[in-house]
Formats: structure tokens, C-alpha cells, sequence
């Protein structure tokens, strides 16, 4: 997908809503276990009741890959359910020398048709390059919102007096455009976010964690926005598990509108 | 594995080889295509030709993971094969927030049950704690040996004056002993061989590509072993595809014993 087919989802949607399908059968409704693959059923659902709602799904791989082979078979499923016109993201977090790093990239652009893939940049140039395919993206971690961001994330460095996550993000600019590279921003201060889109200012952000990892969708949004809106904004846990009832697909899809609507607002403000 | 069966290991065999399975239908032996799993079929033939030679066998899930769900089934029956007392390295370079590490180790550790994973730290600390099992491994990179590695691992902090990789490995010293954490050491040099090892002493580091990735044997065992050896050395493609006739298996038993020999001199010399 390009940014210009992804920008106009967003326009035609109103929302930059990003749903997580974290999915967890210790936390899934109960009565889904019988079904034959009960991680696919619950997909299924959510997207019928909530793909108006959003413009991506990002399957965090991990929880695919935590139930072995059978989980890649739930995965590749619910790629193929996804509609077509949604922006599909692996969260994946991969990044290996050039030759490794390449057959990740065929994993989840070949044998999986994913839209982008998360990557961390530990290893530099030669591990990020392979995953710029044509029309696919790469989500580059830069300023995570987890507890550890600020164990090397925020090292400062004594040439260019820049954070690690800034020299993340202007090296990584040299290697792609903003056609094909994305950051993973996990701002939680509006000053913060401020910064980094100055850093940035056409590139999209993915932006984790409204909802259970906290943050303020209207702080993110409005120093976070650029005239293309410039971001996708996940949740995934509270739409997800909304409820666990036999209403559980519903009541994701309710969690999903408001937050849908409260994105429309937003965007107005700026389109 | 506890560090001290590890080190009974290295000491019987006299060899710190750690054999990188880096299995690609694109350069194993034709005639093995029409097996029913070539790539097991492949593994199991080398490591029935060289697990004598060697103290560890590490699977780079990338080759796997491209192959999809028919490639973790490969997987789980190598990992099967490979007979106990050797060490077992899962080269998945994961890494995410605090939950999400914790299915990675479920997926590596308890679905399929390796001794140790590769974990990248950019995420910093809750994003590496998780893989911290009982008689398990975390192997952190920390200097890698590719191109990119520069790019970020050499940033120099304006407060401690310490490289990223060098702050990488003091603080995760501090979450972990040497009986659960190495560290990926890809250093080509000697001064930075000694440097790094008198950063940590007593931890094992994994030792990348000797052979067709450069490097020298002598130089990285005399400048980065310790009084329990401290090393596990790969050798990937050098071993696996030292030929592709239908004597393939014989050629990597030769081409392991070679370094093994080697390293039984280097040993000596320590021990």
C-alpha cells in the first residue's frame, strides 16, 4: 500500500484507529474454545464488527508464534480474512545481518502478505534495508513507551549531543522515504511528541498504546499530526477485551466507534 | 544447562564449536529436494556427521520462519534430534514490551524447549527479564560483527563516555548473572576482543562467523577466553555446505573436525 492509498483510508474512514490482534486464548470468551482454531474464530469476529471503525490490524507475532505451527496457520488465516484497503502491520520486531534479515522479509511480505513489518535497529543499516520491498513498509522501533525505553533508547551522544532514538530516526531517513518507512513513536508527553515530529515532520508514526499502556489521544494527536495526518494510533486490549460474553465482538465494536469517533473530531481540526 | 555442565561439555569434547544451522533449500544438496522434509532431512544427516566435533547447534529461525508453518514443524523435529548434552541456541534476535517477551520465551523455551534465545536489548530492560528461565540463556547482542553494527552500537554516551554496546552489556549485567546471560560478541580486532572481555569476565560470549563472515579463530580465543573458556565460536555455512554431492555430510564432519582440532590446541593452552 502506498502513503497516498493509506492517506485516503484514513480521509474516507475518519479515523487512524490501528487495532492490535493480540490474541490471547487465556483471555478470549470462553465459549470460542471449542471452535476448531478458536484464535482465528475471535479475529474473525472482531474484524467483521470493527473494520469500519479502523484503518490497520497488527497482529503482534509473538502471540502467534507462542502456539507454535498451529498459531502461524491462525495467523496466515486471519491475514487473508483481513479486507482488502486495510493496511495489515506484522509486529514482529525482527532485524538480523543482510542475508537473515532478508528471508524475514520474505516470511512476512512472501509467504504472509503483510503491508509492513516492525523492525528494531540494533544492528543497523545492513539489517534494515532488506525489508524495503516495493509498496511495503518499514516500521522502524525508535522511541518505545515501554518501561525499559529509557535504558539505552535515551542515551545521549557526545558528538552530536542527539539521543539514541533521534540518531535512530535521521540515519534511518538517509535509507528510506517517507513512501516507505514508519517509525514506532510511544510519546507520552506532549513536548516529547512535539520533538520528535519536528525531527520527522512527513513520516508516519505508529504510535502504541491508548487505552491499558496509557496516553492521551488528543495530546498525541495534536502535536502529532501532520497535514497527511502522519499517524496510526493502536489499541488492542481494550477493544479486543472489551467483554468476554457471547456479545464480545459487539461490545469491541462499540469500544472501537468511540474511539473512531473521538479520531474524527481530531482529524477535522486538521483536514 | 548450568554453566558448569556447558564447561563439562567444552571440556570433554575439547571443543567450543557451536554449529549454526542456517538450512536453505537454495544450497543443500539437490538430491535432498525430494525427501519429505528436506530441511530436517539435511540437519539430521549434519548433525549425525558432526555433533562430535561441536558443544552447541544454533538454528537461525529466519531460514525456518520463511518456509512457514511446514519450516517450525522442520524446527521442532531438528531441535528433537539433537542429541542431549548439547547445548541449544534459538537465533531469533526478539525482543518486545514485558508481556510479549514473555510469550517469545514461551514459544522458544516451553513449546519448543531451547537452551538459550538471542534477545536484542534496544527495548531495554522488562523487554530481556522475561527470557530469564530457570537453567536457560539469554544471549544479548551487544557487538554484533555485520556492516551495520556501527551505525548505532558505537554511539558514545556523553555522560559515562561507554559505547552503546559497552552500556548494554553493564546494565543487563546488573538483571543477570553469567549463569543465565552471554552476550553476541562479533569482535574482529584484538584490543577490542580484550576490552570487551574485561568489561565481563566471567560471561560466555557467542563468537559469530568464523569462516565466511571473516574473522580469526586464534586471535578473538587468546584475547576472549577466560579460565572456563568463555566462548562458544560459530561456524555456519564453511560447515554446512563444505559440499553438495551426496557426500556432503562427510565433507562438514571434516571441515568441523578442523576447527575442533584447532580449538583443542587453543584449549590446551588455557585449561
Amino acid at each position: 500500500m502506498t502513503r497516498a492509498q493509506l492517506f485516503e483510508q484514513i480521509r474516507k474512514k475518519s479515523s487512524y484507529l490501528c487495532i492490535g490482534l493480540d490474541t490471547d486464548l487465556e483471555k478470549i470468551p470462553k465459549h470460542l474454545l471449542k471452535a476448531d482454531d478458536p484464535v482465528f474464530e475471535f479475529n474473525k469476529q472482531i474484524i467483521d464488527a470493527t473494520h469500519e471503525y479502523c484503518v490497520a490490524y497488527k497482529p503482534n507475532i509473538a502471540f502467534y508464534e507462542a502456539l507454535g505451527p498451529a498459531g502461524w496457520l491462525s495467523l496466515q488465516k486471519t491475514l487473508e480474512y483481513i479486507p482488502k484497503g486495510l493496511f495489515t502491520i506484522a509486529d514482529a520486531k525482527r532485524g538480523d545481518i543482510g542475508n537473515t534479515s532478508s528471508l524475514y522479509a520474505k516470511a512476512f511480505f512472501e509467504k504472509l502478505s503483510f503491508d509492513s513489518i516492525t523492525v528494531a535497529p540494533y544492528m543497523g543499516e545492513d539489517s534494515i534495508k532488506p525489508f524495503l520491498y516495493k509498496d511495503k513498509w518499514v516500521i522502524l522501533l525508535a522511541h518505545t513507551s515501554n518501561p525499559g525505553s529509557s535504558d539505552f533508547q535515551l542515551l545521549e551522544s557526545v558528538v552530536t549531543g542527539r539521543k539514541l532514538y533521534e540518531e535512530v530516526m535521521l540515519k534511518s531517513m538517509q535509507w528510506a522515504s517517507p513512501e516507505q518507512l514508519m517509525f514506532v513513536v510511544g510519546a507520552t508527553q506532549a513536548e516529547k511528541m512535539e520533538s520528535i515530529r519536528a525531527l520527522a515532520p512527513d513520516h508516519f508514526f505508529l504510535v502504541p498504546g491508548i487505552g491499558v499502556q496509557g496516553g492521551d489521544l488528543q495530546m498525541l494527536s495534536r502535536h502529532g499530526m501532520n497535514k497527511q495526518c502522519g499517524l496510526l494510533v493502536n489499541s488492542a486490549r481494550s477493544i479486543l477485551y472489551a467483554s468476554n460474553t457471547t456479545d464480545f465482538a459487539k461490545d469491541a465494536a462499540r469500544e472501537a466507534r468511540k474511539v473512531k469517533d473521538e479520531m474524527e473530531q481530531l482529524l477535522s481540526a486538521v483536514l
